[in-house]
């Protein structure tokens, strides 16, 4: 359980296979955001249909609202979603550093205000464990400090100290919820955390590096992630936040030579198209951003010829399938002229129909990029992809 | 084609078949309203998995936006909306009489102010019938003059009049369409009526009954309607427009034994469950009504134990389905713990699977009715359905 391996090279780019308790997740792997425990607009058949593998959920908007008590009690996450195959749920951190106006850091933990009720609340590693432990996804992130793209030095330094600390609370904490049976939870409650007899290995824990744009923090955080035990994954947090493409890619190839060929890499928040196609190159196995359904629900399509803005009047008439090349529902099903008129006239199956094909093309787009690591040539393919993508045979 | 057969009775209570071009209607029949060319949240597969054989679409909605000629060059209706099953088209004139502030009425037709971009628009019985054969469903309505529920006699019967002078306008109209190849509309420009050579039988007309709450209108109303044509299905406009239950049900009772039997029978606007029972016992065949998906967009659910409101905190950590007795995605996949959470959070799924659970209840409403007619047995069956409706299991 939690075994990857990886099938295929080409350059630095990696096919893998990634085994997890809800099912095997082939990588490079896109996950849909479900934010609130729905990624937005469609339904787990959509997604299944889509071909996702692993979904994530976010810890903090489900712990102001339903909070974990109650998805518990509905069975967990999987249950409440109506998702069978594997989740992954991030810590909360990004949500409470980045989301949130006021809050509170101390090296115990942050104390912020829900966006729901604004009732203060308390996250701490073993609250952000714990919660996870109880919503049950595949995968479970450890808390880390979040600091912005342009942080200096020593803010960055201060986070990452802080990240390294809370991961050794983060284990420590994952470790007691697998090894016993019920347990005593920081807010006081019990947990029974097994429902049957014998051990289980439900969910495992990964790591997110931060450092921010400072390449020898991200050097030295990374030892001390790898100093601290063998982990079955690890996630590059902070990048993508509004620092220059050239930069990411940067940090990302800084890294890829230093992190252990034999776990999964997971680049959090990246999710345009072309940012996939240029992190796999530069040896990236896993991404999940909103970008898919957000700009499904603006209106804007990815396309084989770059994406396009269904309200424009050019699609009026126009009979032809958002993605001549997509097997996705709404291609198969719907003209770009009837899609526009469900935006004009704001009908939500328009959303919905763009969220899914978008969903569709990122899914396709990872199996395309498998095949061509699997046949050696992703470099090549790669560049034929950028260059249809960006000049198109579409206006 | 346009056959309609009495497979059963059960006192004044018909189970039927009504065969169009593109399918099978079998009677008592609910039709989901897709007012913009779109069941509102739904797709055409969903629609299927509900069961719907019938979908109407307003030509007044369709007509202003995006415009019948968009619809007919991207392939008609039925491709537009990416549903191969029947369509009907109501004629524009409730919308036009009812939901629309300014107008002008005159004997050759109603100039009104479109509600998308304000203009002048005028539609005419003529219009009204050659804008539906563009869209092409397989039954159109006649353009009648509507008035409120409680109109005086004088009012009813000005409109009873011109609804019948403009039935012998529409169905003129719609023959020529049906007799020719090639036809000049009365907005100058000319249509194709047939992709290919050959007789094509592809829509019928249907004549709507009108004469407010006064019976003698209502009498003398059908009788010329019949003294027109022999009609493949009639509607019974104007009611259940905000008058009293009761004068509803008197209107029915008083026109079932004057309709011929072999003619479906058609009550325009219907739709809660309640009122379908009633209807069927008093002889009615086919309805159509928001209300499902509107009541399922406001968090209303539809079971057998009555309607429930999901907002309800009693719902907070409820693992059961909306309704235990309920084959859809909704009922076998999510609880209303969930479907609570997607309310709350506003998250549009939410909406989708109510909607869907509420078209799916009265389909299948339609199926237990339909058997209860085939056993001869509506009367008490209807008694046993509404004791458990009103009174309900569940609170």
């Amino acid at each position: 359980m939690f075994e990857f391996h990886v099938d295929a090279v080409s350059g630095a780019a990696r096919a893998g296979t990634l085994t997890l308790p809800h099912g095997e997740v082939q990588t490079p792997c896109f996950m849909p955001v479900g934010t609130q425990g729905t990624v937005r607009t469609l339904s787990p058949n959509d997604l299944r249909a889509a071909g996702a593998s692993l979904v994530l959920a976010n810890t903090y908007h489900l712990h102001v609202r339903p909070g974990e008590d109650v998805v518990g009690r509905l069975g967990g996450l999987h249950r409440f979603m109506g998702w069978d195959r594997p989740l992954l749920t991030d810590s909360g951190g990004f949500q409470v550093f980045s989301l949130e106006g006021s809050r509170t850091v101390s090296d115990d933990g942050v104390e912020f205000q829900s966006h729901v009720d604004g009732s203060r609340r308390f996250l701490t590693p073993e609250r952000a464990v714990e919660i996870q432990w109880t919503l049950g996804a595949d995968v479970a992130m450890a808390f880390d400090h979040v600091v912005p793209g342009g942080a200096d030095l020593p803010t960055a330094r201060d986070a990452l100290d802080r990240t390294v600390k809370w991961l050794e609370r983060c284990a420590k904490r994952h470790a007691e919820l697998s090894d016993s049976r019920t347990v005593g939870l920081s807010d006081g409650k019990r947990l029974t955390v097994r429902p049957s007899d014998g051990p289980t290995v439900r969910q495992t824990l990964w790591p997110i590096l931060q450092g921010g744009a400072h390449r020898q923090l991200r050097i030295e955080g990374l030892q001390q992630i790898l100093n601290q035990a063998e982990w079955t994954g690890l996630a590059i947090g902070g990048l993508s936040v509004g620092e220059p493409k050239a930069r990411t890619y940067e940090t990302l190839e800084l890294l890829a030579p230093r992190l252990p060929p034999a776990v999964p890499r997971y680049l959090m928040g990246v999710g345009f198209p072309e940012d996939l196609v240029a992190a796999v190159a530069r040896g990236v196995d896993l991404f999940d951003c909103v970008a898919p359904t957000r700009n499904g629900r603006n209106g804007t399509a990815y396309t084989a010829d770059g994406p396009l803005n269904i309200r424009n009047a050019a699609h009026r008439d126009d009979a032809r399938p958002l993605d001549p090349t997509c097997d996705c529902e709404t291609c198969t099903t719907f003209s770009r002229g009837y899609l526009r008129h469900l935006f004009l006239a704001e009908e939500l199956l328009g959303l919905r129909l763009l969220s899914l094909h978008n969903v569709r093309y990122l899914i396709r787009l990872t199996a395309a990029m498998r095949a061509a690591i699997r046949a050696g040539d992703y470099e090549r393919w790669a560049a034929d992809w950028r260059r249809r993508y960006t000049q198109g045979e579409t206006p």
